[in-house]
């Protein structure tokens, strides 16, 4: 322990140096243009994991955005852990909001402020540094290899075909992520489920051309009030999703396993605080923990249509949009919620308009079994650092890839997050406290020290 | 008549290039970055009525954007009419699916082709002409004053008040507007009814601040959802209003006159067609026309909210935006429909967000009674032009001005209209028929004429 914290101690200044290196690239993966930042963020990772220790690394082309693999191989007969993170990043509309620039990380407060500060290039950056430290003071007793994907957050499309295509290549006995938070600094916590995800488009026509509202209102269907009315339809006034089959597949959390959850620290009054609301909202039956921890949703993600520039323009549009997603708890496949969902909305469709509802991606859901070896070297690792053992938890949040990590490759996940809720990940404003990045860098060496424990090594 | 015919083709040309100057201006009155053109398009309109034949023009102030007037006094006593059009014109967007610039006029299919081609420039501007024939012909037997005004695609904020600064000035026997439709080329009509309007933008507010769909999604309200639910309330599934009171102050138009209306030549099968629906919509118990030129409306003219970009971005926004508007009929107070739809609006939001309702604009709707001498000299000029008696009809649309005009300057108006349904006003690819135009100008000169005799002139 001493040794690390004495390693993150000097190269503290360096280590943010190079981060924000990789933070400047605006590696934008849903946007098309930032298409060459891609590629410059695959580079920046080759150079990082070979400045860090590795063996090799590589940039490989895929169907869409390129992957970064590395790495170090010290004995065939040593467990083998592979890091997988992801080098892209969300959009950062509406950028008014930003207090300072997405792509020039700044720290004030004690964190860091920037698109990708956490998710992922902050995360990910860590185990780039805890690899360093154990090359760099010859105490890596395990292999390491580092997967770096460039389209996790469109859903990772590309990957479970290189994942198939190079099975050999990604062998390992767990997968090690840090993609996810903590409940709080002085309470740590892993992750031990996901929730699936199932997002669509959908566009409803009315008129085939935006017409005067004067002269054709109240006679021809408005797309915008008919896309108004099916949404909804798809859900109750508790936020049930009413999509016929939507439930059929959900498993009930069991009362012993929800009183468990329960005893996670969580303040409601506190949570509305924090986000400025009266009232929180959602499923009767189940508290807020509950509702986006083991319970599937329904959330508009984006509406559109019309005129939405300044001041009053009358116009009864001809097309109306919105971006839908559903988040799927585990044993609900994202493939059949997307054709129920599908058969769904076109049914509730009234004859006045076209519907078309476009599938755009989806990904399972996963649960990580806290008798794993490497969930408890894990759990070991934080109890070291933080003083307390961490508490096992579901997130709401959605990494398809690791269920098709299971699904292809064979291989578990550890969700070692050291995000935490006040990250404002996806938002303006993203962060990442620096005793988090610090104590990331602190606590990955100590899980391989204890994973190859668990392994009989 | 053959003299104003020989006059029209001899200029033909110089008219469309006149014409041309003027809708090259891009006056967009509801958005701020055109104000330079605002005061362009009025110092044309000067220009225009000077070399018309007016005896003076001025640009004048207003609150907001300028209005030019203008004015050839022939005799005192001698009837007055008084020409209103507006300078200003709709937004252009969606600009993609223009086939030609907007502001760059053509001629093609005898069509002319940009943004105000018909509503406004191209109407209002026939009036210029027709008034040039009558004073180079030495036929004017009327005083005429112009009034043109640059804000009517917003609702006329600031004309109510320069036309009771300039009572004395605007005093008039009759105001002349062409700024409607009439049925077909071959079935002329005259407008004989507006509807009202209310306009207003809503606001739905849930958390302070964009959140992860996955970490916060089902425990949170979503003001996207929220506000397509709130939306969905306004109507029932025949598109009928539920705001309480709504209806209280329609006035049942008899089954005599809906018998008369009936009358207007319409195919339903031809009308789905040109929209390219399957279906029409509207409330129970009314056909089509009577839906838009009788009943009240309600449409949502723009929607947005949340990620509306490119791909899948999941979010659960902070807050999602509405500008909704209904076309009101005779006798229904558009302040007193805007305050019902603020009460019911907030009455429906649930406490999970904060809802803010702001009244953009509103006006009142009018009714102008066919034994009027101006409508008889109006119906006698369209006989003459186009062989037919014209059909008096109640339109949909609202020019609120025209209800402020009775109430604040005493004076009826006659909407000697010459556009077509087909000519996409406030769309892309907004166009006039030449011979519309021409017909317009030929037509105009003929109302003054007999106009002056229903006076006893």
């Amino acid at each position: 322990m001493q040794e690390i914290n004495n390693y993150v101690e000097t190269h503290k200044q360096r280590f943010l140096d190079e981060l924000f290196e990789l933070i400047r690239i605006p590696s934008i993966s849903s946007l098309p243009e930032h298409k060459p930042d891609m590629y410059r963020a695959a580079e920046k990772w080759k150079e990082i994991l070979l400045a860090a220790g590795a063996d090799k690394a590589e940039v490989y082309e895929t169907d869409g955005n390129p992957v970064t693999y590395g790495e170090k191989i010290i004995d065939p007969k040593a467990p083998t852990v592979m890091v997988y993170a992801h080098m892209d990043v969300m959009p950062v509309d509406p950028v008014g909001l930003w207090k300072t620039d997405p792509f020039e990380p700044v720290v004030k407060e004690g964190k860091i402020w920037a698109r990708g500060a956490d998710d992922d290039k902050g995360q990910g950056f860590m185990h780039a540094k805890a690899f360093e430290y154990l090359v760099k003071s010859e105490k890596l007793n395990c292999n390491v290899k580092f997967l770096i994907e460039g389209e996790e957050e469109v859903g990772s499309p590309s990957l479970p075909k290189f994942c198939k295509k190079h099975k050999k290549m990604l062998q390992a006995d767990v997968i090690l992520v840090s993609d996810t938070s903590m409940i709080a600094p002085d309470v740590p916590s892993i992750t031990t489920g996901l929730r699936g995800l199932a997002y669509w488009q959908v566009e409803v026509t009315g008129p085939d051309k935006d017409l005067h509202s004067g002269l054709f209102g109240g006679a021809v269907a408005n797309p915008i009030n008919v896309l108004a009315k099916m949404i909804a339809q798809v859900t109750d006034d508790n936020g049930r999703i009413l999509i016929p089959g939507f439930y059929d597949d959900v498993v009930e959390v069991s009362r012993k396993e929800r009183n468990m959850m329960a005893k996670a620290p969580f303040s409601l009054e506190e949570y509305k605080k924090s986000l400025d609301v009266k009232e929180v909202f959602g499923e009767k039956g189940y508290t807020t923990n509950e509702r986006t921890g083991i319970r599937p949703t329904f959330d508009v993600c984006g509406i559109w249509g019309g005129y939405t520039g300044e001041g009053a323009k009358t116009v009864l549009p001809s097309r109306a949009y919105a971006k839908i997603s559903t988040r799927l708890v585990p044993n609900q496949d994202h493939n059949k919620i997307a054709k129920l969902f599908v058969k769904f909305f076109e049914s509730i469709a009234p004859k006045s308009v076209k519907v078309k509802v476009e599938y755009l991606h989806g990904g399972p859901s996963y649960v990580c079994p806290i008798d794993l070896p490497a969930y408890k070297a894990a759990a070991k690792a934080y109890t070291e650092v933080y003083g307390k053992t961490p508490i096992p938890v579901r997130s709401g949040g959605s990494i398809p890839i690791i269920a098709t990590f299971e699904e292809v490759l064979g291989i578990k996940s550890v969700l070692m997050g050291f995000g935490l809720g006040s990250d404002a990940i996806h938002s303006p404003n993203e962060n990442y406290p620096l005793e988090q990045f610090y104590n990331g860098i602190r606590t990955i060496p100590l899980f391989y020290r204890y994973f190859a424990e668990e392994m009989g090594r």
